[in-house]
């Protein structure tokens, strides 16, 4: 391709909002669009070519009624255009002042073969190419940056014990790993027995389990921590989350970082054990990694030494090919892929 | 009466274990029992005729069948037996090296008109007694401190906007003038128009609205907090904390002190919108005031002035007689008590 040049222009488009569980059908690949290899004239934005786009919980808000969602805090998917998401992206065509053609960046991009990015002030340019440029999707992106400012900014354990949901995850993966560099004593909860093995024998949890496999979660977490829990990282909510309250110890902490379980419900699941936070002093914090992006340099300075050195460890699931990004995605909900799920569209 | 004396005890006992609303019937009078007005030889306890009893919510927990409550953070009351609660008494006879004969103390003590007090660890005698006698029942007891505590040590606001439950009860009149004190906007939520008027009027509320001519909390609370609430002083849980859920802040914060609407239910309420603990980076403390029996001097070092200044006011609703308590234990429930409800039983 040359710059300037128009090019068939393939996309992952939301054909109407969606309600309940996510379907691949709620999604469709267009081949009709085109689009311009140039940044519009007195554009500071940028012309990129998107390489890995990656598939995170999140995004099923968007895709929710905003009229039937009164109160949301995202701005949902626009039916009948391409779904947005982090990804990694090479820059054809640049207006920027600090991004030039041929630089790497990641962040907020269109699932299409190319997208013009006009808000680029979250954007990232990607200055170490040592490591897998997919990691800018997972480890060193959005879920590392989230998984580190929720062990070391958010939730600073210090040789506790702790449970974490959603443990094979983009973000579950890291959290245990960093709790375990802070001699913590970890179990993480995760829906196959693949997972579970990953979780004991790679990522160096001291114990995990299959919740799918589990009727009383209450009674399972019993028999993890049979003193009790002394930190709680929520990535699933729901029905977990109100079993881990009964099995929380006096003045326990709960990271809420996500609630995957009850993304695609309209009402959320009940909770009964609340009382639970007067009793045991439980202190709940949820955060958004939106509030940290200040410290993304620090972060990268203090994991990449990690990932070199072999101390720790990620796990991806790829899928090939954008027409694949909507299985990948509705995997995300019923626990198909087994690590960080991106998706490959496309070598530099 | 004199020492050593044996005489009548009139009781208020609880006939079996509660399930559900509490009701007068679930407790009766008894006239059978009689003690003897001396602690029995070699003991360090303190034999006390009981002057001022409080009715607290946490009692109806103590009613729980603890077979059908595992993990109960409380040990019942005995059937057949007394109730307990706090209260203001005198001394009959003490084997107590720092309690005397006709020293008044508030702490734990029996629903009956003399206790055999043996476990005086968390009991305080009284040195103050230019301000009502009842009042260490309330605002210079377990809820007063409770209040303090929740505001000054763990809520601590400045300035903010705050909306307190059960906000004309015990504590909540409290925590109300103490955030007026730090500057705050304070709403209160009240169960009658007379207590309504009371928190306007009286406790210097900014607002407050009657929870029961509300179908629909989350739409209250909008119109008094249009820009959100800060801080929540929650007393009461249920639907009205989920309610608050939709209405608080980004960082706002939530101290759970009480939820007094679930205390006579089996499956407390389920909730719906602890989404918003993320969105919203919401910070949820549970406390209980037993951890905070340390800071009681330092408690009264503040509040007796503003007492005495009048900068502080305290409303009693005190029924009268021994054997008025189970009514007035009872109405607790159903919002019978305009303000702190006491049970007068004797003169010193």
């Amino acid at each position: 391709m040359a710059e300037g040049e128009v090019v068939k222009n393939k996309q992952v488009i939301l054909k109407d909002y969606v309600t309940g569980l996510l379907q691949e059908s709620d999604m469709c690949i267009s081949n009709e669009n085109t689009v311009k290899l140039k940044v519009p004239e007195g554009s500071n934005g940028i012309l990129v070519k998107n390489l890995y786009l990656s598939c995170d919980p999140f995004m099923r808000h968007l895709m929710n009624n905003p009229q039937k969602s009164p109160g949301s805090f995202f701005q949902s998917f626009k039916p009948g255009s391409a779904i947005t998401g982090y990804g990694v992206s090479k820059v054809v065509d640049s207006g920027h002042p600090n991004l030039k053609k041929g630089d790497l960046v990641w962040g907020i991009t269109g699932w299409e073969e190319y997208s013009l990015l006009t808000w680029t002030e979250n954007h990232f340019k990607i200055e170490h190419l040592d490591v897998p440029l997919s990691y800018y999707t997972g480890i060193l992106g959005m879920p590392g940056l989230t998984a580190y400012v929720g062990v070391f900014e958010v939730c600073k354990p210090k040789g506790e014990k702790v449970f974490v949901s959603d443990a094979c995850g983009a973000v579950g993966q890291l959290v245990g790993q960093f709790a375990k560099m802070m001699g913590c004593y970890v179990v993480g909860s995760a829906g196959s027995a693949e997972k579970v093995d990953l979780l004991k024998n790679k990522f160096g949890f001291e114990d995990a389990f299959n919740y799918k496999k589990e009727d009383d979660f209450a009674g399972a977490l019993k028999r993890y921590f049979p003193e009790g829990i002394d930190i709680y990282f929520d990535n699933v909510g729901g029905k977990m989350l109100d079993a881990v309250l009964l099995n929380m110890r006096i003045n326990g902490r709960i990271v809420v970082c996500g609630m995957i379980s009850q993304y695609n419900r309209g009402k959320t699941d009940g909770f009964h054990n609340l009382m639970s936070i007067i009793y045991k002093r439980i202190h709940i914090t949820g955060f958004m990694v939106d509030d940290y992006y200040h410290l993304y340099s620090k972060f990268l300075d203090a994991v990449l030494p990690l990932i070199r050195e072999g101390k720790i460890v990620y796990v991806e699931d790829t899928a090939e090919g954008l027409a694949s990004g909507p299985a990948a995605l509705v995997g995300l909900f019923n626990g198909r892929n087994v690590g960080k799920q991106v998706v490959f569209v496309a070598h530099e």
